[in-house]
C-alpha cells in the first residue's frame, strides 16, 4: 500500500459557473502547507495538526477535489454501515454483502451508527484512512462533510433502503415498499376484512412511510374508510408490536386484521393476541413485512411481504464496486427491487379458519 | 501506516533445547534475499515473487520469528471470522464484538470460512496485510501454517466456541455446554418424562458433543436408560430439526419430550409437532439451547438453555486485545461462561398443560 503520489491525483475547481482542474500542490499553496501534508490528510494520517487538517479539508471540499481512482491505492475492503445491528434483518444484509465481497476477494468492515442516523465524524476519518473500495450504508445516510470527505478520496458509496431522502445524486437500492403495503392490505380486504389496523415503522424512515401509504391506498381504492385510530406509529421492534398490538386489540371495536409493518412487529402482535386469548387467524389476521427466515417457523406461519434483502444487499455491493471502477462516474442510480406477498397461515376470512 | 523498520522487530530462534534471538537481516541472509524483501513479505505486499515469498514464510516459521508488537504498525481493525454467517446466533456474536470494537475505536472486519472449518490461505494473507489488532474465530479454527503466519506478525487470535479441539496453547472462550445439556434434561426428568429424545448438532463440534453428553449424564444419574434410537445427529439448522423431529415423533413409542440441541432445531421440531397435530407442551415438551431473541417470541415461548452469546463475544474480543497489549504473552487462556436454564411454556408434565 504505497502513499498516493502527486501525479496520481487531479482536481477540479468548481465555481458556480465553471469547472477547472487544480493540482494537489495548488491546494497546498492555498492552505499554506506542503504538498506531502495535503497527502497525509488525504491518507488519514494522524501526524497532522488538527487546525491544519481542518483547513485542508475545507479547501478540498471547496475545490471539489477528487483523488484520481487508482486500484493500487485501495485496500481490499468494503465498508458496510448499519443504523443498528439488531435483528435477523441485518443478518440477511450482511450475508448479501459478504457474498459479493467473497467473489471479489474483498473483506467486509462492519460498523454501526448506533442509533444515530448518520455515522460519526470519526467513522468517516477511519474510512478515509483505510481506503476501502466502497461504502454501503444501510438505513442510514451521510451528512455533507462526510460525503465531501469520501468524495475527495474517490471512495464511492451507495445507500441501501434509504432512511431519509438521500438526495438525487446518491445512488441507492431499495424495495417497492409502497407496492408491498398495498398488496398486504389488498389481500386482507379481499378476504373480507373491513376494520384493518396498521402498525408502522418510524415515520422518519421513507420505507416505513411508503408501506403505510400503500396500506392507505388499498383501503381507499376499496372504498373503505381510513381510521386514524387504527394506525399506530411503531419502530420495527418486537416489543413495540406487542405493546401497540395490545392497544389495538383491547379496543371494543378492535380490528379483525392488522398489517404489522414488519415481521418483528408481527411477532409482537402474535404475543399480544396470545395474551388476550385471540386465535390467529380465526380471531385476528396478521400480515408482516420482510419475510425473515423466522416468518416460516412461527405458529401459525406468517403471511408477509417478501423483501429480497440479500439480493438488495448484493445489488448495493455490486453497484458500489461498479462505481469505483468507472472513473468519475456519478450517475444517480436508484433501483427498487420488487416485493411479493407470501400467503401462509396467519390470514383468513374473518371469523373462519385459515385460508 | 508506515512500514515496519528493522529495529522494530526481533526474532527468537526456537530449537528443541534453546531460544535464541535473530534479526530480520539474518532471516534475509538465510533466504538469500534483501531485508526489505523480508519486510515486504511480513507486510503482505504483492510485489514479491511467489517462490521467494514461500521460502521467506518457511524461514519465518522455522525460526519462530515474531515481529515485535508496536501499536503504530497496526490498523484500527479487529477481525471476526465465522464458520458460517447464518442465523440470529451470528448476529448476537457480531453485536458483542462490535460493542468492544466501538469502545476501543476499532472497526470489525467480517469474514466467513464458508462451511469449511478453517478459513482459506488467502484469508490469512489478507489478515497479515491489513494488520488488525487481533482475530476472533467463531466455531472455527486455524491450521498450522495460518497460525504460524499470524504468530510471525504478532497478530493475536482467540477462538470462540471452538469447533474442534483448538490445542492447549490457543486461547478460547466457550460456554458450559455439558452443564447446559444436563440442566435441560434434568428439568424434563423432574417434570416426569421418562422417554426423552435428543437432536444433536454436528458431532465434529465440541459444543455439540458436550451438550449430548450432558443429556446422557442426566438420564444416567436419574437411573433412566439411554436409548440410542432416540438420539438423532443434526446440524443446528431449522430444517434438520423439522426432519429429525418427524422421525422421532412418528415412532409408535415416540418420546414425550425432546432436547433439541439448539433453538433453531427446536423451532423445526415445533413445525413437525404442528404437522402431526401434537400440542406443545401437552403432547410434547421441547427444550432448546442458546436463548436467541426468537425463543421468547414463538408460540408457546420456548424453554431453553441460555448461552450468553453477546457476553462471550465481548469476552473474546477483550481477550484478544489484551493479548495484543502484552508483549510476548502466550498464556493459554480458556474461559467457559455459565449457561442457565430459562423455563418458559414449551415444557410441562407429560399429558398435562404447561407448568
Amino acid at each position: 500500500m504505497k502513499p498516493a503520489k502527486p501525479e496520481e491525483t487531479q482536481t477540479r475547481v468548481r465555481t458556480s459557473q465553471s469547472t477547472q482542474t487544480a493540482t494537489l500542490a495548488e491546494i497546498a499553496r492555498q492552505a499554506g502547507v506542503s504538498a506531502p501534508t495535503v497527502s497525509k490528510v488525504l491518507n488519514g494520517r494522524a501526524d497532522v495538526a488538527p487546525t491544519t487538517r481542518t483547513r485542508v479539508e475545507e479547501l478540498l471540499r471547496e475545490y471539489g477535489y477528487r483523488r484520481r481512482r487508482a486500484e493500487a491505492t485501495r485496500s481490499p475492503l468494503i465498508d458496510l454501515v448499519f443504523h443498528e445491528l439488531e435483528s435477523a434483518w441485518a443478518m440477511e444484509v450482511i450475508r448479501g454483502v459478504e457474498n459479493v465481497a467473497r467473489e471479489e476477494g474483498l473483506s467486509v468492515v462492519l460498523s454501526e451508527s448506533a442509533g444515530r442516523l448518520t455515522p460519526g465524524r470519526t467513522w468517516a476519518d477511519q474510512v478515509a484512512a483505510r481506503r476501502p473500495h466502497g461504502v454501503v450504508l444501510v438505513l442510514s445516510g451521510l451528512d455533507e462533510s462526510q460525503r465531501a470527505l469520501l468524495t475527495s478520496r474517490s471512495i464511492p458509496f451507495v445507500v441501501m433502503d434509504p432512511a431519509g431522502d438521500p438526495g438525487d445524486d446518491v445512488p441507492s437500492i431499495g424495495a417497492t415498499n409502497w407496492q408491498g403495503g398495498l398488496a398486504a392490505t389488498r389481500h386482507l380486504v379481499e378476504l373480507g376484512h373491513r376494520r384493518i389496523g396498521a402498525i408502522s415503522g418510524p415515520s422518519r424512515m421513507m420505507c416505513s412511510r411508503a408501506r403505510v401509504d400503500g396500506y392507505r391506498a388499498a383501503l381507499e381504492t376499496a372504498g373503505l374508510p381510513v381510521d386514524a385510530d387504527l394506525i399506530k406509529a411503531g419502530d420495527f421492534h418486537h416489543e413495540t408490536g406487542y405493546r401497540l398490538g395490545l392497544e389495538l386489540l383491547r379496543r371494543p371495536d378492535r380490528p379483525t386484521a392488522v398489517f404489522a409493518g414488519n415481521d418483528l412487529q408481527a411477532l409482537g402482535l402474535y404475543e399480544a393476541a396470545r395474551e388476550l386469548g385471540l386465535r390467529i387467524p380465526e380471531d385476528l389476521s396478521v400480515v408482516g413485512f420482510d419475510d425473515l427466515p423466522v416468518a416460516r417457523w412461527v405458529g401459525p406461519p406468517l403471511t408477509t411481504v417478501r423483501q429480497p434483502l440479500m439480493e438488495m444487499a448484493e445489488a448495493a455491493a455490486r453497484l458500489v464496486l461498479d462505481l469505483g471502477r468507472q472513473e468519475g462516474a456519478s450517475a444517480a442510480t436508484r433501483v427498487e427491487l420488487a416485493t411479493s406477498l407470501v400467503v401462509r397461515s396467519s390470514t383468513g376470512v374473518p371469523g373462519l379458519p385459515a385460508v
